[in-house]
Order: C-alpha cells, then structure tokens, then sequence
C-alpha cells in the first residue's frame, strides 16, 4: 500500500512541478508580450493555458483517487490537500497571466502601456518573473526558507502596485482612458499575480509544518482602491 | 463509524452554510454601502470579513479531520473536498465584497460612483445579491437546478460589466481619474464575485453528480480588457 501510495503520490507532485514550470513560462510570456508588444508571445501564452487547466483538473482527479484508495494520514495527508490547493492557485495564476496577454494582444501593433508607466510595470514584472523562478524551486525542495522569503518580499510588489495609482493620478499623466483601464487591470492583474504567490507559499509552509502561517491564505491585505 | 461520519460531516456542512449566508449577508451589505453611501454597512462588512476567514479556517481543519479519521469514499468523499474547494470560494468572495466596502468607506461621505454609472451599477448589484440569495438555497438543498441557473445567468452580470467600459470610454462620462479608478475596480469585483458564484454552482454540481460541468472550474472567460 505504502509503496503505491508514494508511486501515484510522485505522479501528482511531478504534475504539480510541471504546473508551476508552466506558470512561470506563461508569467514571462504574458511579461515579454506587454513590455514589448509581442504577439506571438501573447498568443502563446493565451493557447497555453488550455494546458494549466487541464493539469488542474486531473491534479484534482489524481488526489481524489488518492484520497479514496489510500487513506493518507498526518504528512502525506498534508501533502494531498495541500496539493489540490496549489493546483487551484496555480490554475488562477495562469489565468491571471492570460489576462495580461490578452491586454497586450487586444493593443497590438502598440504597448497597451504609455511610456510614463513603463519603468513601474518593467520593475513589477521583473519582481514576478523572479518570484516564478522561487515558486519552481520552493516546489521543487519543499524550501519553506524560500516560502518564508516569498511571503516577506511581497510589500515590495504592492508599493510598485500603490505607484501605479499615484502615477495616473498626477500631472505626469499623459494617457488615454483606454491606457488609463489598462494601467489600472494590468496592475491588478499583477498584484494579485504576487497574492496567489503568497498563497503557494504558504500552502508550501503548512505541508512542511502542518501550520498555517496566516490561516486565511487567499485573503489579499492591500486597499485595491486607493485614498491618494 | 458511519454515524459519527454523519455526525461530523453534518456540523461541517452546517459550518459551510454559515459561511454561504455570511457571503450573502457581505454582498448585500456591501451594496448598499456602495449605492448609499453608508459608512456603518461598510464598516459593518469590513469586521465581518474576519469572521469568514475564521469560518474557512476551521472548515479546512474539520475536512482534513474527517479524510484522515473516516476515509470517505464515492459521494462523502466528494462532498468532504467540494466543501474544501466551496469555502476557499466564498473566503474569496468575502474578500471581494469587502474591497467594495473599502471603496464605499474610502469615498465617504461622497459616493464612489459618479451619478451616470449608477444606473448599471445598481443593477449589479440587484442581480448579485439575487444570485447570493440562490447560493444559499442551492447550497442547503444541493439544488442542481438552481445550480445550472446560477451558471447560465452569468452572461447578463457580464454584459452588465461591459457596459461600465463602454460608460467610461464613451463621452456621457464626466467622472474624474479617481471615480475612473473605481468604476473599473469595483466592476472587476462585482463581476468576479459573479465568477466565484459560478464556481460554487459547479461545485454543487460534481457532488452530486461528480461530474464537474467546466473542468476548470476557476476560470473566467471575459476579456476584462476590453476593445471597444
């Protein structure tokens, strides 16, 4: 029992690590595709989360046998629920990358960004592409070491998400209402991207230690709409 | 064994009913904090926030309880991981309504909407506080019928949401680059909570069919960029 268990529990978490490889690949497209309004990149990106998905689904599915078959108890009970949490975490992040996407699609031939927002996003999504290396790796070796460094660097991708209010707010801004949608989505997008990061990590901490370092993991802290 | 699953897998479906009437009881709150300007509704959703949390927190453990104590299997195993799935979905949708309030509070005493998007954003609202009343109908009485309602519907709170683009773009719109802010944010909430409804709907669904009717059930399918 114990053997299979391990067999069919090293299938699910090899689809989790391919998961989470997709979701970073489909963070730097949708990254590639709204910095330098790359088409291919943003078509890949939307074509590509059919993929995502479908991971979810059978993740999901795999777990559920899992669970009916094997019993899981204590650690690999952890491991088992907190896989279909990542999964469905994983899923929105896909999402949330389609989104961005498709902005830079719908914009094409131009940036669907104006050039006063550009060093703001550059730096957002440098965060985020950083961030997808650690999720791949924290994964990978069940580091909550990176879990931990995750969850604290977060602050520094909500005040680029506050600057992006305070930009289309001030003289500085030039843009048009269709820009001014898409700064603020984008940006959003982007910060909820950095959110369900947080979430990983903290699913990642709670299978380690059976402790859930904010019990309310999907709860996003930040005033969305801000008081400049 | 069976009794005692009974048993506790009563307290834990009763546990998720209060979470669905609390949700309820955010959105409708948050409506009319939104739409009259009422600061104590506002605050009163924002508190209340913690107690949804609270309530998904101890669901999670309770499931968890229950996997590794009565190894469930066929429909209590899908209802045990539907209820995991369902309350991380009204946690979230706790979250959405809570940023409305947000809005709501920061705004006080004006409005955060301008007065020529108040029209469509009343109409949101109605639907969704329309489509928190089923939730908590379909979810005491595992209605597969409201269910599949609840999913088919959706389309009209995204026309709906489109329209506020179409408001904004359009040159019958005189709202400042904050109220702009906050026609976009507060559709994107309403019109996710719309989305997590869906979710719920499908996951209503699978227990009772274990058939899950997107088998991706997190996605939203709107372009929420829009091209006008």
């Amino acid at each position: 029992m114990r053997v299979i268990f391990n067999e069919e529990m090293k299938a699910v978490a090899d689809d989790l690590d391919r998961m989470a490889q997709d979701v970073r690949k489909a963070i730097n497209g949708a990254g590639d595709a709204l910095m330098n309004a790359d088409i291919d990149k943003a078509q890949a990106v939307i074509d590509g989360d059919i993929e995502i998905d479908a991971l979810e689904s059978s993740i999901l599915d795999q777990c559920v046998r899992l669970l009916a078959k094997q019993n899981p108890v204590a650690t690999d009970l952890r491991v088992v629920v907190s896989t279909l949490r990542l999964a469905s975490t994983f899923e929105r992040m896909g999402d949330l990358a389609r989104h961005i996407a498709e902005a830079a699609r719908r914009a094409y031939p131009q940036n669907a960004l104006p050039e006063e927002s550009r060093e703001i996003f550059t730096q957002m999504v440098a965060f985020l592409c950083n961030t997808a290396d650690r999720i791949v790796d924290m994964l990978a070796d069940r580091d909550t070491k990176i879990a931990e460094n995750i969850i604290l660097d977060d602050d520094k991708l909500d005040q680029l998400h506050h600057q992006t209010f305070e930009l289309v707010l001030s003289d500085q801004w030039n843009g048009t209402k269709q820009q001014l949608i898409d700064v603020i989505l984008i940006g959003r997008f982007l910060e909820r991207l950095g959110d369900h990061a947080v979430s990983a990590a903290r699913r990642v901490v709670y299978i380690v230690s059976g402790f859930d370092p904010s019990k309310d993991p999907g709860r996003d802290e930040d005033t969305p709409v801000v008081d400049l």
